[in-house]
């Protein structure tokens, strides 16, 4: 056989391209009524397809478990009928949002009578990268058609028999809404190369939204050409102030900590300010028991069971049961520990002080400060937005939890009677 | 004498940034007050310092013109007595500006108590690549300064005489207003190695700003890793319609066309409707007297002066007295015409028909969309939003002319009183 050159998958991807930004066209200027068809048409046909899908699903596991795949990766590759109902539902969920396209975000008119308006657009053609979990290729295919626009998915190898069946599905659905099938695209060469040669779709991929670990934000960071929005690492701090309500921060604590571990906005350290430390950090270590924690000397002073964290421990994002503990002497240090390590997601201060509170969130610099309350709500549906698509740690164009407004950019539009530049 | 590695560009420029992201957290907190007496102190600091300022550039102009710079580009470097004056009164222009920053741009209650709002921040580090106008040192910086960000603005080697000058009248204006002197910094080494280096400083420049040609674009694109905004090329068009008024028609092509012919927003290609094209074009090309027209074989047919034009032709911005055209059997046909070849800039349709107007406005995908008016107006003093710092033909962030509000970011700043997840 011919080895497949990059040049191959080059152009298998540009004509891939070329189908979604012919649909993008036309997803553009659908109604809401008709996008809004095509989702709750997606959520039965997905019902009714489940034994495909399971099947198909089936064959990703026994081949992926044959390929050593660990259990809790397995875990997320896995469907079941619960799985399946509550992709549908996702669907449905979508399909009830408000629909943000043509929004007038801002309009006025200039002294020579022009006609100002930024009306809000969809971005045109969308790329995702994922991982092994199934249910994105529906909830983002369900975003990126409700805001208007063209969906290329790419998903892993691993589950590329149930990505096809649940890619076939939206598309059946907005074939039969009048929509283009070719609004959703599974790219089913899931070779690295093509990876690549992805992310230099320009002109094709409006944005590019990887949603994965620090080796693809890498890749991305080498490869794309393409506009792109990371949804990056949660290395979150809850500060207790000098003026915290203990109780209050305690309860704080434990679940910004130990509620969900594995996720981006579960908090990885805790910072204590000089005075309470002594009462609070006894407090938190018998709170937190099962929770591993490393601090620094004057932590460890403190509390016997603290072992000696290094620096890579402030920096690290542990999704486990592992924490890191800093005694800060003052606001100002406290703030600069934070700043030093942030990952620029979320960051927690409990505090009774309305100065350290205002300082805090606005010297803290990321996507979100809290006041006394805890990082585990930095999330699309706990703010209100409806479905995520990811939670962006980039100032540029969307910055914390992303909705459909995130999906969309603006435009000009611009009426006049014959004006000319003088 | 050693060769200077890359390893040392990296650490030179890693030590200058350090000093601008420091500057960054004071500019960040800085009040309105504070920034707007640096930009006033900047400009009578300029004016006073015009002697030293014209003997650097006296010192640019000389070496420039020994290494064979041509006279267009010599002018665009060149300074005087006038043009340090408007530069004066650029620092005074946007020290006259609303401020962005604090500006609460939504806000809302969750049911659980959480109160959810995005607040207006500075983006912390900009980073600025130009060409040889040294205004751009005094415009770029006053931007930036007044949406309470630091920046390091990386000129080319040509004005680097001029452009050392004008920094250090800022940055002594800073000190002078209280706030640090490296909010302004000057990257002096312009070598291409040091270029590609600034390009990489991920973690300490938030965004960069490209301003130059096609070669900028394309470095950065190969070699960014740090998110930037794109100011691109504008091939724009000007849609004359079945239904337009003809006189008005005339007279929008010729301003768009011919008022200044070397900017972003200047036409480059027209596109008439072929149920007027037969008396239109031949009145066109009369009142486009001087510009060297290339089209299709329809327009050639109607008008002999017209040359061919190739595929490539249609393509350009030709930033010059020549323009390409088209004439299109219906407005599908245009529009499909105008997306082809558009650069995504500013597109404008001339018709009396609400349908038409609404399908090239719906239907064109470009920062900005005309009715019955000039590209040319496509500008930020001519939107209102006082000073631009360019035009951005990307998507995400900032698209068409930014103004301040370009240069900031949102954070969501969240008050609970202790709540947790469940």
């Amino acid at each position: 056989m011919d080895e497949i050159t990059s040049e191959d998958h080059r152009r298998a991807l540009s004509e891939l391209g070329a189908r979604s930004k012919s649909a993008s066209r036309a997803l553009a200027q659908a109604s809401t009524q008709l996008k809004d068809r095509a989702l709750e048409l997606a959520g039965e046909i997905l019902l009714a397809s489940s034994d495909e899908i399971l099947t198909a699903n089936e064959q990703d596991l026994t081949r992926s478990a044959s390929e050593g795949m660990p259990e809790s990766a397995l875990d997320r590759l896995r469907l079941d009928v619960r799985r399946i109902g509550s992709m549908a539902s996702g669907l449905s969920q979508v399909a009830s949002l408000a629909d943000p396209i043509g929004e007038t975000v801002k309009g006025w008119v200039r002294p020579n009578g022009l006609d100002i308006r930024q009306v809000r657009v969809p971005l045109g053609v969308i790329g995702i990268v994922y991982e092994n979990r199934p249910n994105v290729t529906s909830d983002a295919a369900a975003l990126c058609i409700k805001s208007g626009n063209a969906v290329m998915l790419r998903g892993s190898s691993s589950a590329i028999e149930s990505n096809k069946v649940v890619a076939e599905v939206v598309r059946k659905a907005l074939e039969k809404a009048g929509l283009p099938r070719d609004g959703v695209l599974l790219v089913e060469d899931t070779s690295r190369e093509a990876a690549v040669e992805f992310m230099k779709l320009r002109g094709t991929i409006d944005c590019l939204i990887p949603r994965g670990g620090p080796s693809l934000i890498a890749s991305i960071l080498e490869n794309a050409t393409v506009p792109y929005i990371i949804d990056g690492d949660g290395n979150c701090h809850v500060y207790v102030d000098k003026d915290a309500d203990l109780e209050m921060a305690l309860s704080i604590l434990v679940n910004a900590k130990t509620q969900r571990t594995s996720v981006c906005n579960a908090a990885e350290s805790l910072v204590v300010h000089e005075e309470i430390a002594h009462v609070f950090l006894p407090l938190a270590a018998r709170e937190l028991e099962g929770v591993e924690l490393v601090g620094d000397s004057r932590s460890q002073e403190m509390v016997s069971t603290i072992k000696p964290a290094t620096e890579v421990d402030f920096a690290t994002e542990f999704l486990s049961m592992k924490m890191s503990v800093a005694v800060a002497q003052s606001l100002d240090a406290a703030i600069n520990h934070v700043n030093r390590y942030s990952s620029g997601h979320s960051e927690a201060i409990v505090t009774e002080s309305l100065e350290a509170a205002e300082r805090f969130t606005h010297e803290v610099d990321a996507a979100c400060v809290l006041v006394n309350a805890s990082t585990r709500f930095v999330d699309g549906e706990e703010f209100g937005l409806g479905a995520e698509i990811g939670i962006s740690t980039q100032k540029l164009h969307a910055r914390g939890p992303m909705g459909l407004e995130a999906l969309t950019t603006l435009k000009y539009v611009v009426n006049g009677r014959g004006q000319i530049r003088v």
